[in-house]
């Protein structure tokens, strides 16, 4: 399995770290990159173009603004990309939601929720899980475990 | 290859069929079924079990308002769910999209822009493509399609 | 009396107890428990199966960001579900509150507001004080109280 | 059995028609009246007390814009106001939603969706149901025929 | 002359002194006092009554969330109200921005900047300018003031 | 009396048409210009000047999208300036509502709802009524007529 | 003089001709092309790098959505690069106005208001004729046209 | 090379200061200076005239809350202005962002993202790149410098 987390700046590194620590749990191996869409471009183009190579199957890509990387990704491959919208700034990250989210036809971004790297990294693991059956095990385990998770609280 | 197509209500059809003619394009098999996250909870469970059964891949659930079908799907399945925010109501799907995008750990759902069903269909087929050749062989023959889409104006 | 106060998760113990210290106030009985909505879906069905069966007559439920969990509850019982939409994450809880008042038909959550768990224990203490007439009385005291509460400050 | 549904506006009669819609089918008494919180603030209290006096259980309130009415008549009785949000203007209903959702302690206002009239009757259902078998049946009844509704939808 | 400033809660004096200041500075007589819409809503009206009895001119009011404190009074009153939406709460004071100034004809709040006290205390004197001439040549004086306060920067 | 209605552009006539039509039933005089606070910023600013040398007692602006009209001629005179955010493009008017309320200190635009021309023109009799009793007479009139407007409504 | 008008839509034709109508008025010539950032963006890089080897000087670049192509744009030249944010889907666009503005350092994209191409257009020219004599002189000339269009309107 | 950096208010310098930066960096010669569009308009409009006189050739203007601060230069001028809205209060800059960019036709300002002051500097530089070779080439260096600015990251 082959996962490549890229990020858009290196102040989104803490934040992306969540998604790293996910892939980490199910024993996933994975490119940790940071590259500007707007910094880069050719880079960026150069480096989806060689994780398609290397027969990449899944790319986390985390931004914050004016988010276009998940989207300037989507747009040279046809691997899935999970957009992770990044508090950045002030708005509450609702830019980078809006900015990642709402890509025309036919380049879908599959997009999470704002600062929410662990969650693209499930996603991720659910589509593997399509392919490796030993993920779909660790998913079924996990959902088995969190189904017991509820408990009267002491006040 | 097995896609379910999820509605929340039956006013719901005319923008889900976007997902639908997508599918039809690629020669994928669905299902296309209206079940409502609140009024008919048990058939839910009931029927993404059984979907889980048949060995469904990709579930698409497309729903307005407090959005909560695809979260509620992706509750009780591994199967990854793509989410569709439905402009239903006065605030223009804004509710929707926040309702589906902001799933908590570990339950993700890949979302889409709102309205755009179109795009869930595509996703569907990114994430197929890494089991499937021809669904990424399609995919590709379209980018290449697009890559020479432009065109100088007569104004 | 026998109301209930059920949260999406640990973390939202600290504003949901202000729910449980109005209820302690008016001397009525009530139980808190985390169970969540995506996490647990099935306990939280049996969970509300439950309290219908031992005559719960209200059902006080907060939640934060794509906050399903009043109306996943309201979808399993005919108890009234006051809903509390928390602030989590990074807008404010416009998200939460969305989720939980922009339900379908005719599946209804009484949603208060932001972060407000007393006001949603307030509003079950006036439900209660249609069957209960204690509770009628302390509301009228509480009131009575609170038309007075005015004062020229100095500055 | 005794509801009141009172309106800020004679131009809100269309849309909060469809709480007096669901009340009817539920058999339940109602008043019907348009008084402004703004315009005629003294009537409306004297009819507020009016109606506490008469044995009034539930009071839906429904306005558009700054949508004070429904905690005004919150403010003076301990009667259970369920409060609509109209959509009146230019801003989609979310200025009536705020102004109605965001009361202070103690004094709730239970919010329905956007121009939700009609899930404010049934709100109003619910909280009767503690007190009247007959309707704890019937929301029974509607719940079970709810429960069945979904369908594989031929396209 | 003659100003009331009114708040609707203990918490909002710190914001609200803002105005008391200003009107200090205009040797401009006014009273300050808390009393909240929802919680007093009776002796607010005494409250009105009262001022215009005493011959007050203008009434300052402030309020957060569901902020229907200055309509409340306007719509008890022909006294000018002007309204300060306060930032309490998680919106970043939206909510009582539209809970304010979105009022129905006939009866006007004239609306500042949220957290804005002083600039109601302002808009106090220019309304106060037209009925004494003492006022309007000190808005004229501070004008003058402003007219040259600009500077080149060292940085 | 003397009052002053200036819009930003042409297109707006027919909203303002509203202020204008109360103050006719109030028999006040008025002028009614289209001068925009960017095309014609000197225009503008002699205007407001002239207007003041009139003796004009207070100043309505309406104007929409970056909506700079009503602060503007708030920074040329001390008159009493109304601004009345118009819905022109596509954001429902929440872009002149902002423009215009969140002023600095110490120039206060008085603010009324968005397209509500005639509340801005309420406001100006509001303001008037503290120097001229006979404006006071007709706005108590007026209240007085709308505090018996109340109705049950026939369904 | 060179500028380019590009366009992410063939959708998007009709709002940007605005742009091209202000360019026909000052005598500008320009290229109008649509070229789609998401769907063939090796093409657009092309087309960018031959704007620069013609010696173009201003690209007006307008999209809706996530709309990416004003910035992708701006990655790939020095061209100083003007973008509309265009109003399609349903949310007024405000999140194609976020998508273009919130650009990342250091590539900024010079944002004008939504939907307003001609707006662009007249950036363009401000930016020309910092070079170009005769567009300043055009521009003099319109602005003092401007200066005296205002106008007493009757009722 | 001449550019002036306008700020309306003292308190603005820090981030402002950001522009600052990024133009001692291009060696390019500014002002740098303190002047209120509401607070001092006439100033403002000399001081405008004076930089037109002196050749200016770009103007940075940044403004938070109601930012009519380029728009009002922007109306006495036809030099290029850039705007930069600040995040001053409490909306995280949305009021400024509007104020700023929603400008009418014929008077655009070039509007950056939210508190991005060094992208106006950045954007000027672009512009005067189309004058000035030394300052195209020094964009070209700093493009070359960025594009292989990428990293993999340790965790």
């Amino acid at each position: 399995m082959n996962v490549a987390i890229i990020l858009g700046s290196q102040s989104d590194v803490p934040v992306m770290k969540g998604a790293a620590a996910v892939l980490n749990d199910f024993g996933i191996d994975y490119r940790f990159k940071v590259i500007s869409a707007h910094r880069a471009p050719s880079l960026l183009v150069e480096t989806v173009h060689a994780l398609e190579a290397e027969g990449c199957e899944v790319i986390i890509a985390g931004a914050g603004l004016a988010a276009h990387l998940p989207g300037s990704i989507a747009s040279h491959t046809t691997i899935p990309v999970i957009g992770v919208p990044l508090c950045t700034g002030t708005l509450g990250g609702i830019d980078a939601l809006l900015s990642i989210v709402q890509m025309p036809q036919p380049i879908p971004v599959a997009t999470v929720g704002i600062n929410n790297a662990a969650n693209a990294a499930y996603m991720a693991c659910h589509i593997l899980s399509l392919k490796y059956p030993s993920i779909k095990e660790k998913l079924t385990v996990l959902r088995a475990h969190l189904a017991t998770s509820a408990g009267e609280v002491e006040l």
